[in-house]
């Protein structure tokens, strides 16, 4: 990863607060979704399979002390102007973009924003492949979904969510297995049909 | 640009000092050779041409204020563990990485990290193109390379160095224009093959 929290500390603003029990989640298991893709595109790249890689966070910088190289002393985390993630895999290029949400009826669009989109449908404009990896983590259920539904139901603006239901019947649900943990390639080949 | 510095500082701690008057390179137009990629890119994506981007570049965080949101106080710049930019295009994956040399002869290796051509060979591996941007900025001429070039001098290691000569001979002189400045891609197009 590229930023290192101190202390291990979440430093998103955007962390969701869940006071209740968890029950059988991948963050149950001290796994985040960002840690069990991190640790799939490592796996995938040892193994010689795909490389991906994440963008790290972009900053802004305040101020910065040039006393001794360069030390920043006030800054803070941007929005990522493009997506989490791409690489090459099969020869292609592909980019997508990772979500949890913590709902167990409905994935809220709210989650995604507009230059997002507009940056897959670029991807798509090009060749590239775009998906998006969505975790309903109250359900520990993880699925691969091609963007292209994604864009259209986020185009359509009829709803703030994508209900559950048409999630699970378009996308592909990832059976966690042991090495990677989140072997989100299956459902990469499955969806534009890589095999 | 993912990183903004505060009064438009150099902050690389890397920048090499020049004090004689420069000549025509383009930094003395008031572009750095990352200016002219970045207005590539912009220029490339506006009028649909590819879509490349340029990784932020990762910081490791010593310390953060989390009182109001998320303020780094203690932080530094780290290397990138890939390259800087990334992309597709014509439906292909790219992956590329710019440097510039103030020598006139030759091009220096330790301009290069280990771990870069290791990712380089890993997306020619997956099928990806790579090159390199080379900018001999006191003689005002940048050149587009296959990185494989780079990665067999590499890998030698018989010298230190690539001779200005063999660049010139191996790549393709960016003949610079007005829109982008800098069209990066006429020379990708003429390594790759890809007219």
């Amino acid at each position: 990863m590229s930023v290192n929290y101190p202390n291990g500390k979440k430093t998103s603003p955007k962390v969701e607060k869940n006071l209740k029990p968890k029950a059988l989640s991948a963050a149950n298991r001290g796994m985040s979704l960002e840690k069990l893709i991190n640790a799939a595109n490592e796996y995938y790249k040892m193994n010689n399979i795909g490389l991906f890689s994440k963008r790290p966070t972009p900053i802004n910088i305040v101020k910065a002390d040039y006393s001794k190289g360069v030390r920043i002393t006030n800054a803070y985390f941007e929005k990522q102007s493009t997506t989490d993630y791409n690489g090459v895999y099969k020869g292609k290029y592909f980019d997508f973009e990772a979500k949890s949400t913590k709902l167990k009826t409905s994935f809220p669009l709210s989650n995604i924003y507009d230059h997002q989109i507009v940056h897959l449908q670029n991807v798509i404009k090009h060749g590239g492949f775009a998906f998006f990896i969505i975790d309903f983590s109250s359900l520990n259920e993880i699925y691969v979904i091609n963007a292209s539904f994604i864009i259209d139901c986020f185009n359509k603006k009829e709803r703030m969510s994508i209900p559950y239901l048409d999630i699970k019947e378009n996308g592909v649900l990832i059976k966690l297995g042991i090495n990677p943990h989140l072997p989100f390639l299956d459902g990469v080949n499955s969806i534009f049909d890589l095999a």
